[in-house]
C-alpha cells in the first residue's frame, strides 16, 4: 500500500487519484493563514508597510493658530471698508515667522508681518495676504477688507488630539508617513514582514547567472518567485540550488526557520519527486494535485505553523501557482489584501477559450486594440509566454470556456494605471 | 528694479506677476528630461528596473527536445492500436531524467521512463503520460494511442536564437526576470535610477522623529517626499533640515551631485523664501508661480544638467506639486511613463466641485457607496486631508468645476486592484 500513516497516498508513477478545487485551496488557505505578529518600524522604513493597529494622535497638529497665507496679522474689524481706491492704514509694529512668533499682543491700529505656517499673534483674528497690501515706511495700506477668521488655521486644525489618524490594516502611503511624522511619531506598529525560504530542485538547474549548456538549464524560478514574493510585502531567501535527493530536500525542510517555505520542482508524480511524500511524513500534505491548469501538481501543507507549498517546476505552472496559493498565503500573513494584486481590465476577447468542466484555466491574453486574445495555452514550460503576454483571464471551474467577444476580466501583469 | 540679470523677478513681498500655466510646466519638462544613461544591473537586483536597450536572446530555450510529461519516450506509431482492453507492451531499456539524459537510441519495441523536462531520446518522438501506462517486471502497458510529437517540446520552442525578448522601456517583471535567467543572462543593461537631494527649509522645523513642541512643528515633507522618489523609481537621499539662511540654501544646492534636488519650503514669496533667486542667480529658473491650486508657489528651474523643484512647504501642495511635476520628472529620467502613476477609476462626484477658469484645481476625494465625495478644498497646510481621500481629481484650466453627479477621473492613492 502506498498510503502512508497519515493517510497521504504516493502519487509516484501513479498519477493523482483526486484533485482539489481551487476554492477548496483558497479557503483552506484563509481559514488557517492570519496576519503574523506586529512589530516597530521605524517611520523612514515604514513606506508600503501594513499598520498592525489604530494609530490615534497625542497631539494637535498644529499645535497653535497659524497664518495660511503670507501677509500680515490684523484684526479684522480694522480693515471694514478698506477699497483700492480708499486704503486703510495700519502701523507695522513687528514679524511672526516661522518658530519665531511675535512676542506681544496685537493692539489697535497695528499689523505684524506673518509669513505662512507662523503663530498668529495675540489679538489678531486674520491674515490679510501681501496681494491686497502695500507697504511703506513702516505702514501697511490694506485696499481689502477681510472677515475675522480669515487665512487663519485653528489649533488642531489638521488633526485634533485623540483621533484615530489610521486604523489597523492600511498600507503606509507617502502621505501617510508625512502625517505621522508630524504627530510626533518616531515608529510605528505594522505587521511583520512574511519570511519566506525558496528552495529549488533539481539535478539539471544551474544557478542563475550561468550559461544553459548541453541537457542543463538554468534555474528560472527562484528569482521570479524572489520577485514575486517581495512584490507581495514578504522578504525571501533564496536557498543554494538542490540536487533531488530526498535527504538533502529532508534537510532544507527541516532546517527551513522561515514563515513560508516555497519548493519548487520535485512536486509532482515523477520518481524523483521526493517533496510531497517527505512533507506528508514531516508534517501536514493538506492538498497534492489541483484541477488547474497550468498547474495541476501543486502541493499545499504544513509543517508545524510553516506553511508549505509544493510549485511546479515549470516556470508557467510556478506563477500561477504562486499567485493564487502562495502568493495569497504571504498576502495574508502580512495583513495585505489576499486577493490577486493585479490591476484588472474588463476586455472582450478576440477569440474563444476553451475549457474544461471541472477545472480552473490560467490563459495568458495579449491586449490588442482593446480586445484580450488568448495565446496558445498549452506550454506550461513555456515562460515566454508570461513575458509576451500582458495579463491573464482565470476560466472559472464551471465554465466550458468563452466565445469570442465575451467581456472578461483580464488581470494586467503590469503596472499601468 | 526688483529683476535680476537673467530676467527673474523677485517676487519676495509682492505676490508673483504672471502664472505658469499647469500644461507648460509639463510641456517644458518633456522637452527638457530626457531617459538617464544605462548601467548593468544583476539580474537579482534587476526587478521594477526598466530595460534600457532591446534584448534579445543567444540561445534556444529549451536547448533539447524536451518532455512536457512525467511518463515514457516512445515511438508513437508503436502505440496505435492500444487500447484500455487492448494494451500493447514496450520493453523499458532506461530512463532520462533532468540533466541526465538516456545516452542511447531508442529501436522498434522499446520505451525510456522520461520525466518532465528531461531529453527526449534519440528514436522517440512522443511521451506517454505514466496516466495512461503501466509497469511491471520491465515492461510498460500502453492503454492508449499517441500521436507523434505528443507532449515532446521542440528545441527553441520557448525561445528562438536570435529572437528580441523583451524592449526598451520595459519595467521588469518577475517573470521577465526568469526569463532571462533562463537565456543565460547574469546582467542586464537598464536605465540608471534617478539620484533625488531632498532638501527642506525652514527655521521652524525639528527633524522626524521629534515631538512637536510650542511654535515648532516636525518636518513631515523629506520623509513624504522619499517614499514618492522611491515610488517613481529614484533613489531619495534627504540631507539635514535647513534653516531658512541664504547662504546655507546656497551652498546645500552648489554641492549636490544629484540629477533632481527638491526643495521644500522658502519657495514662495515671503521675505524668507530665499530658493527661487539663488536659483535664478545660480542657474535658471524657469518656472516660478503655476496656476495650480494648492500648489501655487511652485518653481521649476535647472542648475547645469541637474532639473530643481521648488516645492511649497505646505504639505499638500508638496504632495501636488511633486506629483504633477518633479514626479513626472523622475519617471522620464528612469525612463519610465512620465504620467501620474495612479490608478483611475471613473465615478460620480457626490457634490459639486468648484473651480476657476485659469487654474487646474487638484481635489482630493473620498470614495463612498460608489461615489466621489470632494474633501474640503482648502487647507494645503492639512495632509490629514491627503490621508482621509483615496484619492484626487484635477479639475483642468477651462472648467469651472463639475456640478453633482459628472462622472470625472479619479487618481487613487491606494494600490487597490
Amino acid at each position: 500500500m502506498p498510503t502512508t500513516r497519515s493517510g497521504f497516498f504516493d502519487v509516484r508513477m501513479r498519477g493523482f487519484r483526486d484533485r482539489a478545487e481551487v476554492a477548496d485551496v483558497v479557503r483552506l488557505l484563509d481559514e488557517r493563514i492570519h496576519s503574523l505578529a506586529a512589530e516597530d518600524c521605524a517611520l523612514p522604513e515604514a513606506g508600503t508597510r501594513v499598520v498592525a493597529a489604530d494609530v490615534r494622535s497625542e497631539v494637535a497638529v498644529p499645535g497653535f493658530e497659524r497664518a495660511a497665507m503670507d501677509g500680515y496679522a490684523v484684526r479684522a474689524e480694522e480693515s471694514f471698508g478698506a477699497g483700492p481706491y480708499s486704503p486703510l492704514e495700519l502701523r507695522i509694529v513687528g514679524e511672526s515667522m516661522p518658530g519665531r512668533p511675535f512676542a506681544g499682543r496685537l493692539s489697535a491700529g497695528q499689523a505684524v508681518r506673518i509669513m505662512t505656517g507662523s503663530p498668529v499673534p495675540a489679538g489678531a483674528d486674520a491674515v490679510l495676504p501681501f496681494e491686497v497690501a502695500r507697504e511703506e515706511g513702516g505702514v501697511v495700506f490694506i485696499s481689502e477688507a477681510i472677515s475675522p477668521g480669515r487665512h487663519v488655521g485653528r489649533r488642531g486644525e489638521d488633526v485634533e488630539p485623540g483621533r484615530t489618524v489610521l486604523t489597523a490594516g492600511r498600507v503606509l502611503r507617502p502621505q501617510d508617513l508625512g502625517l505621522l511624522a508630524s504627530l510626533g511619531v518616531a515608529s510605528v506598529r505594522v505587521v511583520r514582514q512574511p519570511r519566506v525560504d525558496i528552495l529549488i530542485t533539481g539535478d539539471e538547474l544551474l544557478p542563475v547567472g550561468s550559461k544553459p549548456e548541453g541537457f542543463r538549464i538554468v534555474d528560472s524560478n527562484s528569482i521570479m518567485l524572489a520577485a514575486l514574493v517581495k512584490r507581495d510585502g514578504g522578504e525571501a531567501r533564496v536557498a543554494p540550488l538542490l540536487p533531488d535527493r530526498r535527504e538533502l530536500i529532508l534537510e532544507a525542510m527541516r532546517s527551513s526557520e522561515a514563515d513560508v517555505l516555497l519548493i519548487s520542482g520535485g512536486s509532482s508524480v515523477g520518481q524523483e519527486d521526493h517533496a510531497p511524500a517527505l512533507l506528508a511524513e514531516l508534517g501536514e500534505l493538506a492538498i497534492h494535485g489541483v484541477a488547474l491548469r497550468p498547474a495541476s501538481p501543486t502541493g499545499v501543507g504544513f509543517l508545524g505553523t510553516r506553511a508549505v507549498f509544493l510549485l511546479p517546476g515549470n516556470p508557467v505552472s510556478c506563477l500561477c501557482a504562486y499567485d493564487l496559493f502562495a502568493g495569497r498565503c504571504i498576502r495574508r500573513l502580512g495583513g495585505r489584501v489576499p486577493d490577486l494584486p493585479y490591476r484588472t481590465v474588463s476586455l472582450p476577447l478576440a477569440s474563444k477559450v476553451a475549457s474544461a468542466v471541472g477545472r480552473v484555466d490560467y490563459v495568458r491574453v495579449r491586449i490588442q486594440d482593446g480586445r484580450a486574445e488568448p495565446l496558445a495555452v498549452s506550454g506550461a514550460s513555456m515562460l515566454s509566454t508570461t513575458t509576451i503576454a500582458d495579463g491573464f483571464v482565470l476560466v472559472p471551474r464551471d465554465s466550458e470556456g468563452f466565445p469570442a467577444g465575451e467581456v472578461v476580466t483580464v488581470h494586467r501583469y503590469d503596472d499601468a494605471p
